[in-house]
């Protein structure tokens, strides 16, 4: 039987542990291609390289497949990645293992989450990984199994067009880790508290800092999920639209 | 009557028409306050600043209003302004005027779009508006009525929490606008044509172009309404799960 094509990306650059470790357990499923940032994009969003031109550059990989750095972002990444060096759709694209969480209200910030809904605006089957441990060294293969489970079960199943996961991973060891927890993203914000100081110069600068406020404790959430050391998984979709709203603007708007 | 205070944003920068435009509009209804980025962030998503320090920096205003300009993201302006320029909420957040559409799916890649969503999920009522025309000297006068008009109705009957409207105004002369629609976000994507080229060194870059393939031709939609030269009214919220997978999902994961 043919080995599928996995397209391995994420957004904390191509060097870093958790794409390393992704990388090891995709190539126990099926031939890997790596195209991804050659450095750190977190927080980068569903952005793009429009102003400037974007370098990609064969890399050595470990001799069994092809990696490639990439200037970009992590969704100019997937559309390199599909349009110059595949020259066709994988048949996954996983994205990540992301150092720190993605759950809730963070997707909307994430690289590594946009690279996978870049994945489902095309049509390809996609997941985003991400483990609840900022640290370099965290411990990326205590949810190896759950990853290579759901990578096995999209490459089998499939997923609906314009739908990709979210994964997120509690910072336990395997044996503590509970099992998957299909789940919808919880309602939450960031309180932000800008760190004012000024430089040598006497000129002001911040740093953004802050934490998050979770709203809701409902069990059918993703945070509740992890709180119980659930893999959360969170099926994603791109359709901003308010539909709810639509009746009553129209009124609001003399429209109807 | 005390004036209501708002909060003015864009992503093609401080001193793009669109905004300087916009300004002027909101300064017939409420007391302004600009906090815009120094550079262009268009394609800039929802990214926020992590990694490096962000400025923020007083420049002269007209005179009757402050205006600050940033160093960091739309997102960014929109954390800064609440935090650091007005110490609380404004009555109402506006970014742009776009120069360009963020109909269907470009809302997702929209720096203008991604102040008003980070508007909508700090609680404030918050609307994006994009001129069809990416040109410097496009005419932004045409849509004044329409600007003017969806502001004051959100300023007098706010926006459900959690909801920001997304407002494209097609470039053609204030006679031939037909009104407004309240519509959904089209389904649609960018197919890209990556201009593959080579540096004097001989190493690869790529310009990242292409165009916009509209799925479907549903007159509920932003994309037709534009056509038809109505102004685009969509609702938008930021919960990104796709709740109809969620059963389906949990027999997949069998954890019904």
């Amino acid at each position: 039987m043919k080995k599928p094509i996995i397209l391995v990306t994420n957004d904390d650059g191509i060097m870093a542990p958790g794409i390393r470790h992704l990388v090891e357990f995709m190539l126990e499923i099926g031939d890997v291609v790596v195209v991804a940032p050659d450095k750190p994009q977190s927080g980068m969003g569903h952005a793009v390289t429009i102003v400037n031109p974007i370098r990609l550059e064969k890399i050595t990989g470990n001799g069994a497949h092809d990696e490639y750095s990439c200037s970009g972002t992590p969704v100019d990444c997937v559309k390199l990645a599909v349009n110059k060096v595949l020259h066709r759709k994988p048949d996954l694209l996983v994205s990540g293992i992301n150092h720190g969480s993605n759950s809730s209200i963070n997707v909307i910030y994430s690289g590594t989450m946009s690279a996978a809904i870049e994945g489902a605006m095309e049509d390809i089957p996609a997941i985003g990984f991400s483990l609840l441990d900022y640290s370099y060294h965290a411990d990326f293969v205590s949810g190896k199994k759950y990853v290579q489970q759901i990578a096995r079960n999209v490459l089998k199943q499939g997923l609906p067009k314009g739908i990709c996961l979210n994964v997120n991973i509690p910072a336990v060891s395997e044996t503590e880790l509970q099992g998957l927890k299909v789940c919808r993203q919880a309602r939450g914000n960031w309180q932000e508290e800008f760190d004012h100081r000024k430089d040598p110069r006497g000129k002001d600068y911040f740093w953004l800092t802050g934490h998050f406020r979770l709203h809701e404790d409902s069990n059918e959430t993703d945070e509740w999920a992890l709180k119980q050391n659930y893999v959360s998984v969170v099926p994603i979709q791109f359709d901003f639209t308010a539909h709810g709203l639509i009746p009553e603007l129209k009124k609001w708007t003399n429209n109807a």
